[in-house]
């Protein structure tokens, strides 16, 4: 029986990865790129099923953590604007004044934030007498009704979030779900009595994208952004980054402490049980549809997607086999399907009438975790045999198929994980130097597609030069805790801090 | 003990209708109206799941009938209304060679539509070089897609549908859920091969409509629309109008045929069996969150909302009563409301340690179908006690609450169903005379906020007369059969087709 070659599927090698990626989102049915407006994709139903998951995921922890659901306006009246600007012209003041160094660059981020909105200045015929803008994020929308719903400490803590489309007014190449113009965006705002109460929320949310991460078999890297890499307004700003197959950095999620520094702009005060008026403490948390990057980057092979269970669409395809040679085969499909299904699991009968040769290379495809094949000989032999995505084959007894297939789902996420920590264990070195010479005479040493991890403390002008000799940028500090001292790379004083720098998305 | 009154609660009587609705609303803690952009309220948590809800209703009867779920960007181009326009032109032509009166105004809803929508004009500080639109509704995105995916007889019926944020410039009074400027939709959009193809389509959405709504608990009002009202390039539109209780209808669905139309101007053709490239024939079905309108102002009453048990965020809340003078009484509550979970229900213990009255008073604003007392002496009686929102007290043993409780939650939708049917046909009469008059003789016995049904066969400029005559306007004919002929009331002419006249929202 022939089978299609890798070449009419046109699945670019993975080892080429900058052309197998943009080639299997939509080999893959993910989306369709041919909408004309460059980053704005259609979401393809499976595309949307795969991500509406990891939304769930996100959801369930939001239960979980006892955050509420809301939904706010796309659309931002520009004079709402003048309290962030507000917020923006008080750090400046205080960055001047010398107070905290985490302000820098606010001003920038100011101008570059209009720079990359769009921009609504018509209604119908008529321009509007304030101009709006899409939201890029819903700071801004947010707490702006925030100021109206805390009044006291018993408002408090108040904890939401929402799954909405945002935008950006991106110039740089566009990439399906990792850099894109119209956005599926999660983002979570807190608002909490004190500083205490934010730094739990932000260990909370560690927590979450350590949980979210864990189900979607993805291994990361969490650093303390940089103080020029902080989001406007934050204190500090925290991120995960997935490592990608050719080396560069995926950021997948950020968790901002914003101090009181936002609610002092928004006038988000409360009334504490003592009847003194103070101001909120806050923080944000966001992620976006670069997780369903991540997965298809992450785990993909040669032959297509490799979907994670917790999040595959399809987490069991059943084929009938030789079903017009036997009337009993559709109805045992039908009822261990059922069975499946009744236990929770997503799963689909591939009723085709084509060889199974093509169904197999379909579902590969699409990254299915497992596919049982059921056909008169199995029936007879009360078994059916299981192919993992993953590879290998195993048959299964009929009668405890269920608890098996639960176990095999397992063994694809275990197997997924150990992969994905073996790539990344290739793609993350410590840095081959002591010392960053003041010459270029290391620049060999520097291996293309590859993070490093660095002992690194210097200051601001320090971490220039070491972005400007290594080409690459510097993600921030790493989250995880080192015994031994070692010479910072630039000033060679001892430090535990190790940071990472890599070629970023 | 006392109890909050209803001054208190800030609730207008239903009564006065128009007072009502936009209070109850917010008191209801649906939405917040507050955010600086008319017509674009925030989302709050109840209202959101009430609405999340009501999607699933659609979701499952999408899965039912085999549309996928896809999701198209906001954003349109303006030139991608050129083949929009093109239809218009050839319907304009088609109308003036007298081929087909469906046709009528298309022009001016063509010129309409650049009214109603919002432009983005600029991307940062660029100005974009083609001016893109945010989707009314997305027959313009959809189709210039489908005609790159249907290629062949294979690849039809094409069955798709998106729930998303769509936008519209309005200029009139805006109204929580009714009238809008940020609208949660639900668009479904099919291609077939031929008119029979499109024909069941048609009737599959009003057998979609009519689940929908018996879920909601909603009667209403099936027509197709005159054919002014009909959507741009259709053949024929019907729609769903729910009779609010001050009279007014509110079309909550319609379904549109399109026949070839909208195909020729997409150029969305495919190969037939035998080689031959024909035009597609296309529907859509469309509902809002108008659904969620017509719940709220449909089932509530003074005391605040009614929620069908379909929808209702909390079906079930269970109230543990003097649980400080039994330690059993919060072990019994929660057992209680695990086994109502476990059997599907959605359940809330509040465990506030505030009055019952309060209690009862909160989750009678928000609707909540049941509310289970559950103290120390009916855990001795192994008994509890369930209060009905649509009123009255029952008492069920502990043991089969569940399965009574499945049962009084379907006799609060019985009730509800009966209150709506009943107040409709409070609402709906037939015209007070056979024929209207060409003086003004008759405008005494027009009542306020009636919904006239009518015999009427005449022509557009009679149709004309009729509403200008009544002050109404005409939803078009009624879907059901009559027997009997009766005398058109402008024309006087023997007709079987009834339509409606009403105050439209």
């Amino acid at each position: 029986m022939s089978r299609p070659s890798k070449a009419k599927r046109g699945i670019p090698p993975k080892s080429d990865f900058n052309s197998w990626y943009p080639s299997i989102v939509e080999i893959a049915d993910l989306v369709d790129k041919r909408y004309p407006i460059k980053g704005m994709d259609v979401w393809k139903p499976y595309g949307l099923s795969a991500m509406c998951l990891i939304d769930s995921l996100a959801r369930s922890e939001m239960r979980r953590t006892n955050h509420q659901e809301y939904r706010f306006p796309l659309l931002v009246p520009e004079d709402l604007l003048d309290k962030e600007n507000s917020l923006v012209s008080r750090l400046k003041a205080a960055r001047e004044a010398g107070v905290d160094p985490s302000e820098l660059r606010l001003d920038e981020e100011e101008s570059g934030f209009k720079k990359e909105v769009y921009w609504v200045t018509h209604g119908g015929e008529n321009e509007l007498e304030v101009p709006m803008f899409l939201r890029p994020t819903s700071e801004t929308p947010m707490y702006s009704m925030f100021s109206l719903w805390v009044r006291s400490h018993a408002d408090l803590p108040l904890k939401t979030f929402q799954i909405v489309n945002t935008f950006r007014y991106e110039t740089k190449q566009t990439r399906s779900f990792i850099r894109v113009r119209e956005i599926h965006f999660f983002e979570a705002h807190t608002v909490h009595a004190d500083q205490n109460g934010a730094d739990s929320q932000i260990e909370e949310d560690a927590e979450m994208v350590r949980r979210i991460l864990r189900e979607l078999c993805l291994p990361s890297i969490v650093c303390k952004r940089p103080v020029w890499d902080t989001f406007p307004g934050a204190w500090y700003t925290k991120a995960a980054d997935v490592v990608m197959p050719n080396g560069r950095t995926l950021q997948v999620a950020t968790y901002h402490h914003y101090r009181d520094q936002w609610a002092e702009a928004f006038d988000l005060t409360y009334e504490d049980s003592e009847g003194n008026t103070k101001s909120c403490h806050q923080t944000t948390f966001g992620m976006s549809e670069r997780l369903l990057g991540a997965v298809v980057g992450m785990h993909g092979d040669d032959n297509g997607l490799i979907m994670p269970p917790s999040v595959a669409p399809f987490q069991v395809i059943v084929m009938p086999i030789a079903a017009h040679t036997d009337p009993n085969v559709t109805a045992a499909v039908e009822e261990l399907s059922e069975r499946l299904t009744n236990r929770g699991l997503r799963v689909e009968i591939d009723f085709r009438d084509v060889r199974p040769g093509v169904k197999h290379f379909d579902w590969e495809i699409k990254g299915v975790p497992l596919r049982v094949e059921l056909g008169p000989r199995d029936l007879s032999s009360g078994k059916c045999i299981v192919s993992l995505r993953t590879g290998g084959k195993v048959e299964v007894s009929l009668d405890d198929a269920p608890s098996k297939i639960f176990e095999l789902l397992d063994s694809v996420s275990d197997e997924l994980r150990l992969r994905a920590e073996k790539l990344v264990s290739q793609l993350v070195k410590p840095f081959p130097l002591e010392k960053i010479p003041h010459d270029d005479s290391f620049e060999d040493k520097i291996e293309d597609g590859i993070v490093y991890e660095l002992p690194f403390s210097g200051n601001d002008s320090d971490a220039e030069i070491l972005e400007k000799k290594t080409g690459l940028t510097l993600l921030g500090e790493s989250d995880r805790e080192f015994d031994s001292d070692k010479p910072c790379v630039i000033t060679g004083n001892l430090t535990s801090k190790r940071q990472f720098v890599s070629k970023m998305y």
